[in-house]
């Protein structure tokens, strides 16, 4: 049994118009006028593949194909419709198409499951809008957060009002919330996002989990002086000390060769910023993930033992604010061994990769076992226009979602 | 003979009154009505020196104490009364002040010198408000450069304008410039605007050079990606590479211990600035300072080798942009010599040490001998309010440059 790949293409192509920006871009923002008429072209999809469909309060869409028993925990499958503002094609999209395209594949050749199959575009997976993401995947768990509803776009409008004018009813939520055990497992597909499948040749990865970022905001503060002025061996230039830092969060991350470990500086601010005077305050933001937690905590231990010496060493005073710190959350073995198991017999050499982003599993993950199936992605570009997976690759990936679904309607 | 410290005193704090700000601080920008009013207090102390005053059409105050032989070229002292937008009470007023009061000694004591004798106010030393400092002292060299009088401040009055408002006449500058020979030598007290002098508790430091400052621009460019996939192995991420530069300026600067050679990075700016992104573009500037001009040229080159080996090893490509490339202006021997003996003679254990900043003295080192006195800062802040030298040493200061002029008269 093989998914309908020309369909899929038609299905990615059409999608594609949806919020088109430039020859090759989307921006399909969340509880938007867009983003609904996403959810009706992808509905109409879901209703050919014989599964009802509705729009929850919380924004998300929601396609069920229905079991033979509706009270077992149904098998999930999803992803979501929003986009970027500036953005690609395939991020999220291809997690929702895919999975419909499995079940009209299942449809077609009759199969009618013993659990119910349902497939969600989750509502606001990229956060950008309300500055605050997978909104639909936490909703429907009941893990939203207090004045989350008062949160405002750019243009003022709250998250409240959004989903008003999306046509939900936002004193309803409890009713559209899954009970504790009313989901069997979660499947999603998506996009690697990283340039590791590209690199490698390899057009499928199975996901072995997502990564835990610990994220710091690191301020240090020295003392000011004039460039030319100030000898060295008494200067407290903290943006030395910064310097410091930033080449030993790269040396922890790099410390074990081939380890998925990940460390970063992204954003770093100087002041006063003059090029002749000593900087006396430097304000820089760490990432630093791992898949494997007890060594993320140790070299989150390390990497608070190189600070406090390379301060000392400069006479600097600093701080470090904790933004967020989530720990990692693993796939469930059985699933990437059905994953690798349909890999094989589609004669993929899948490599097991980590996922560095988030995505609606990680919210799923709280709730029951989670699979994640990658899509190679060329140069690892996404959240760009330039973002590009191949027909080929995503029917591929689709295929082996295929498989893993029947597997998993036989537990 | 001695300068009278009380006279010195009060001309500083009716000085101080002039653009006062906060309860120490000043703003006095070059060619307004706060610096014509400092010009006239200034102007009114020269004459009661015995002086002879006028402001030239560069915005200079000049007094002049005339020699028995009028033709023979000029003993120059002089530094500025313009201040920093959020300066202090002393940067360049002391300078003027100080060297009034040599004058006025001079004159008390019934000396009349052979060479005349000229104090100057130099016009926007500081060079905030036009973004091109040492106007005065260039414009009397005729080393001013194409446009400079078309430069805006920040409310887009013209340098021509202001000196116009001021009352100079910009299309007679030939008038006011300083034919070839006609300047004997040029003295400058200043404080030291750092803290070498005030760490080693000496009131009093003898000049031997204001140092070449290398100025660079640096560009560093890599790849962007996301920070939670892009494995460490693969990136081209700027600002590690940038980081390891400024490890590697720090490092050269204080290669050897005690070398007054200063390194520093001021300002840095990373693209796209997000905490999960992989910085793709870093620019940032370099300030390399030494007397040294082999030992400032061989760390130059260190520096080249380092940022070519660094970029190679990120696989980063970059450029560097040559601001600003000042050799370094070194104080006669025989004026440091008599600065010695002066300091000697008041029994003052003067450290020689050179000058980071700029002064006017470095336009002036283009036309004839020059020789600096420092004067201790508290703390070595300066263009600052909180900046401070005490009455007893800037009495010291004037002391010693009086002692200095007697023997430079003999010449």
């Amino acid at each position: 049994m093989k998914i309908n790949s020309q369909r899929l293409q038609d299905h990615f192509e059409a999608m594609s118009l949806i919020g088109k920006i430039g020859e090759t871009g989307t921006c399909r923002p969340a509880h938007t006028e867009l983003e609904k008429q996403g959810f009706e072209l992808a509905a109409s999809w879901m209703k050919a593949a014989g599964m009802t469909t509705h729009i929850d309060n919380f924004g998300n869409l929601i396609g069920r194909l229905e079991g033979k028993n509706p009270d077992l925990p149904v098998l999930m499958m999803g992803s979501h419709l929003d986009s970027q503002p500036y953005g690609g094609r395939f991020d999220g999209v291809a997690g929702v198409l895919c999975a419909i395209e499995v079940v009209a594949t299942l449809t077609e050749n009759n199969i009618v499951p013993e659990r119910p199959i349902e497939v969600i575009s989750f509502a606001d997976e990229e956060g950008w809008r309300f500055n605050k993401g997978l909104f639909g995947s936490r909703g429907i768990l009941g893990k939203l957060e207090e004045g989350e509803l008062q949160r405002a776009d750019k243009d003022g409008i709250t998250r409240e009002q959004a989903l008003k004018d999306f046509g939900c009813d936002v004193t309803q939520f409890k009713a559209s919330e899954y009970k504790e055990g009313s989901i069997f497992c979660f499947l999603e597909l998506h996009i690697e996002q990283g340039p590791v499948l590209d690199l490698a040749h390899k057009p499928i990865g199975v996901v072995s989990g997502i990564s835990g970022p610990i994220w710091w905001t690191v301020k240090l503060k020295g003392m000011a002086g004039h460039t030319g002025s100030v000898p060295m061996p008494i200067r407290k230039d903290a943006l030395v000390g910064a310097a410091e830092i930033i080449v030993a969060v790269n040396e922890i991350a790099n410390q074990i060769p081939g380890a998925p470990t990940v460390g970063s500086v992204g954003t770093i601010n100087v002041f006063p910023a003059s090029r002749n005077i000593i900087p006396e305050e430097v304000v820089f933001t760490i990432d630093l993930r791992d898949i494997d937690l007890d060594r993320r905590n140790r070299y989150e231990k390390q990497l608070r033992d190189r600070i406090e010496a390379i301060t000392q060493k400069h006479q600097l005073t600093y701080s470090i604010s904790e933004d967020t710190k989530s720990d990692p959350r693993y796939c469930a073995d059985w699933i990437k061994e059905i994953i690798h198991n349909e890999c094989k017999a589609l004669e993929l050499d899948a490599p097991e990769l980590m996922s560095g982003p988030f995505h609606d599993a990680l919210a799923l993950s709280y709730a029951c076992d989670y699979g994640m199936i990658f899509v190679r992605c060329k140069d690892g570009i996404s959240h760009n226009p330039l973002e590009y997976s191949s027909n080929e690759d995503l029917a591929l990936g689709a295929n082996v979602m295929l498989g893993t679904v029947i597997q998993i309607l036989k537990k």
